[in-house]
């Protein structure tokens, strides 16, 4: 009996190194240690521009020019500000349960703003209306985490600062002090090198939920969903409490070596992608030891003897230390309290799904694959009910 | 230079007929015009078990004995009344945008429901509990959607009925009357030949988001972004506002040639798997036939005519009446508001979707693909900002 499973093409588990899609956004080339945006080493752009810049290359494909740029601060500095729609509901949400988290809340939030918005599907909008709810998306989602944290911790939500960028606002609202310069400057280094980092499983499904032609809210929201796993990684807190558990020089071995032989993951090390040091904690380490502190020194003695461990322990693994690792340091250091690195990362991991998600809906083709029927052979006739 | 590029799998486009994973839950034989849940024709099960007996095979994987079968209709009872923590909520979620449908309310009020119940991450979770919290999404998900409807509509929500199956509950709380026993039968029936169909875009974004180790509600949220794009289909209302504007008997040639001639799709014909009648269809016509009366006559008669049209113009294409055409007829006669009939397939495919999760979550391994980059050559210097 012909069924349709003789045309089914087998891939590796977990679609690994399958290319789902052409991008012209980015790409990973873990052999080198090397990522890029567009036709730009991301590291670079990092050390040299702002975020702002980086956020309209990632939506229009090049870098603004100084007219572009000074518009796009303002067009962006007036979409901050928390929606009236969400005013209301945003207590609620923030008093929600025991193990409430600012992102748990974000995609409540986001969900009642697609609705309250109106937010059409991608597929009935033009271009130019794409960019602009993925515009106002990312520019109200710093603002509304910030609300969360501080309505959850008992402060009042502080209305954003149309006067400062999206780091130094983003730090202002969080802590409720404007930051010092080098700061903010830390933060924006971090917020850049994060925007995006090829077809991770949260960009993915951004970019499958587009594929329908959903609104850009509901493929945000579901890229959300796939951030909160924790397969998925991204959680900078984790790699801190590494550093903190050691404690001191002295018990960096006797803390690392019975973990590693047992063979237990230290956070912070390794990476699905990188056969290198991952470039981002190369540049994190540098602005960590450039913002001074005890800490950072530390994370450094800690990072180099753990290399040295999981080199003899695991020879031919290169297992380096990854964007966690310093992450966590930079973030520490700049007044971020724990529970709001992660949200930290999505602030910046929201623009690099946007420009995914606006790049899949100018396809037009929706993602749709197959499955391999494994179970009991079929039909097999339904017993009665009895 | 070596890049990652090397080791890339290239495949078609939207991932056609690439099997991304194995699966024991069922399959569509499109070429045969069949489908089955676990080893069950998914026809057989609609047309001689209940709604609460395929939702135990979806999670269970085989059919309930009777102890089961009682202990779960129990079960899922007590899980159905509208969750405090969403009471306070769901009047300010239904009050949002002009183009609200309850569907984007179900998304806000599910991840809501996500922080207030501390609902765990997947991998966090043995399947004892993983089951239970997709048993209790599932079994509130049709009140949260008749709330909504009913809120949105000036009326007062219904508390479910513990003493009705989830079909005639269903009826029960949208339209406020107890349904007689053949609506609630049809309804059931509808209800099981929807639970699954495949990897849809929204049943592989659940599984992607559950790869991650998500909690729960984020997939369902997820999958429901990814229904509510307009190309993922799943809209029974569309095809009965064709036969709606066809109107009459003498209209139909004058309605349909046009359309089917200037290459613009009719609803409720067509299906991206089947070359053959879909089995859903057929089903829902011989249901729809024995509720009697005029629409089901005459949607009999449009279905007649177009698919002669379509044969005679689209030669080839095997062109047929998909599960939309009787399905809107079917809801539409046993009383159920246009704007509910795909929340109505919400219903049943959350159950699918919860299924899928489950089964993605044993898996342990994360859906990470890959993409081509196809921009300008990277790096490249850059330009300083003026």
């Amino acid at each position: 009996m012909p069924t349709q499973h003789d045309e089914l093409i087998d891939v590796p588990a977990g679609l690994r190194n399958v290319a789902v899609t052409a991008t012209e956004i980015g790409d990973v080339r873990g052999q080198e240690g090397f990522f890029h945006y567009r036709q730009y080493s991301a590291i670079d752009l990092a050390q040299s521009r702002t975020f702002e810049d980086v956020w309209f290359l990632f939506l229009e494909g090049r870098l603004p020019d100084p007219d572009e740029r000074a518009r796009f601060a303002t067009d962006v500095a007036a979409m901050r500000p928390l929606p009236g729609e969400l005013q209301a509901v945003l207590p609620a949400i923030a008093r929600a349960g025991v193990r409430f988290t600012p992102l748990t809340g974000l995609r409540a939030a986001l969900s009642h703003l697609a609705a309250a918005r109106d937010m059409r599907p991608l597929w009935d909008l033009d271009p130019v209306d794409r960019r602009r709810d993925a515009t106002s998306v990312c520019a109200v989602v710093p603002t509304v985490l910030a609300a969360l944290y501080r309505l959850r911790t008992g402060a009042e939500p502080l209305a954003p600062r149309a006067d400062l960028g999206t780091a130094a606002n983003w730090l202002y609202m969080v802590t409720g002090e404007e930051p010092p310069p080098e700061h903010a400057a830390a933060i924006e280094r971090y917020l850049i090198a994060t925007v995006d980092h090829g077809f991770n499983a949260s960009t993915f499904t951004a970019r499958v939920v587009a594929s329908s032609g959903a609104d850009l809210p509901a493929a945000v929201v579901a890229a959300l969903g796939a951030f909160a796993g924790p397969l998925h990684g991204g959680a900078p807190d984790r790699a801190l409490e590494s550093i903190d558990a050691i404690g001191s020089r002295d018990r960096i071995d006797s803390w690392v070596r019975p973990r590693v032989e047992s063979g237990d993951r230290i956070m912070g090390f390794g990476h699905a992608v990188y056969r290198t040091e991952d470039p981002r904690a190369r540049m994190l380490r540098e602005t960590a030891l450039g913002l001074g502190g005890e800490l950072a020194e530390f994370a450094v003695e800690v990072e180099r003897r753990v290399v040295e461990i999981l080199a003899e322990l695991k020879p031919g693994r290169e297992l380096y230390a990854n964007v966690e690792f310093y992450a966590g340091v930079v973030m520490e250091r700049c007044g971020i309290p724990r529970s709001m690195f992660t949200p930290t990362f999505a602030v910046s991991r929201t623009v690099g799904w946007c420009a995914n998600i606006l790049e899949e809906a100018t396809r037009g083709k929706i993602i749709r694959p197959a499955a391999r029927y494994t179970g009991p052979e079929a039909p097999h006739p339904v017993p009665a009910a009895r």
